[in-house]
């Protein structure tokens, strides 16, 4: 029988880790990278769907792309994070699902003939896997920086110039310095946001 | 520094955690769903903005509710379960962020003027918390079975009549059956889900 994780783990994914807005020298590597992305992929989608796209900046200079797309209280954190990566989602992730799902073999064809529920699916789905993501790269003892900041429409443009993936939200990710935080949000109370039936 | 969780947790929590449709008798407890809600808070949204909103079904009458909005597929699912936790966010999540969000007393102006934005913030960190909530359940050792397979307006006229909620996924949460579990599902490659820059 599984037990919960220990305490130092809980805080460490969710109690006590932070949104870090300014980052330590400290690199991130491609082995990490590579580790994250076999952590991530695990987690569940809608019949293993998986539209999530992760562009990873590493460099000045694709960072210099994204920087003007940015709102101007961003540019800041994205330079100074070794990583910042573009969660974004395939629209046409159902080209993928005989491969994916292949019990069956005619489910792209609810998605391709009802364009509404095929954008939903993705949007719901990408984000899904840019929150594991995000709770991956926690589990592996990294910060992350989620962020909204920033032109979709223009991040689309600049990096995804054919029209089929989509970006979503951006995330820096490294070694957060503590002294740049200030305090914790408030958050809403268990009978704000949960009903019991 | 904060260290990468052992091997144990990363199963638990991604490598070998699975989507379970078939659920032993062992019940989930309302003080399980109250730890369960006090970690997934934790996880950030945009502007703090919490629009996530949790309707724990527990009982057979409150599971009759929603059986009739199933898919076909889903509804012995549902029954086996000790709890189908409605997945939903609030379309006014905005009124909150004066106190949520304090360092920006007119935040609420750029939703309230813009309701494209308002509808893609609520539903990106409504999904966000909704992941938080599966990894926080398998964190505290429990079992979770997502599932999209529902009709969303007539769950939203059923379990949210005013129209302030709007229902986006569901799962259901207890201990799951192994003998249940088909094989994996495949993932996509590093090299097809991710660019490096």
């Amino acid at each position: 029988m599984k037990q919960p994780l220990d305490s130092n783990a809980l805080d460490q994914l969710f109690r006590t880790a932070r949104t870090f807005p300014n980052w330590r020298e400290r690199p991130v590597t491609d082995e990490q990278i590579h580790e994250l992305y076999d952590l991530l992929k695990w987690g569940p989608t809608s019949m293993n769907c998986l539209p999530g796209r992760f562009v990873f900046l590493r460099t000045p200079e694709a960072k210099a792309r994204l920087e003007p797309l940015l709102m101007a209280g961003n540019v800041d954190k994205v330079r100074q994070a070794p990583v910042t990566v573009i969660v974004a989602h395939d629209t046409r992730f159902y080209e993928h699902l005989s491969e994916l799902w292949p019990h069956s073999p005619n489910a792209q064809d609810m998605f391709t003939s009802n364009s509404v529920l095929a954008e939903s699916t993705a949007f719901r789905n990408g984000t899904l896997q840019g929150a594991y993501l995000i709770l991956a790269a926690r589990a592996l003892g990294l910060d992350v920086g989620p962020m909204s900041g920033f032109d979709n429409a223009k991040v689309d443009a600049e990096f995804f110039p054919d029209g089929r993936f989509r970006s979503n939200f951006l995330a820096n990710i490294g070694y957060g310095e503590e002294s740049g935080l200030h305090a914790r949000g408030p958050r809403l109370t268990f009978e704000e946001a949960v009903e019991l039936l």
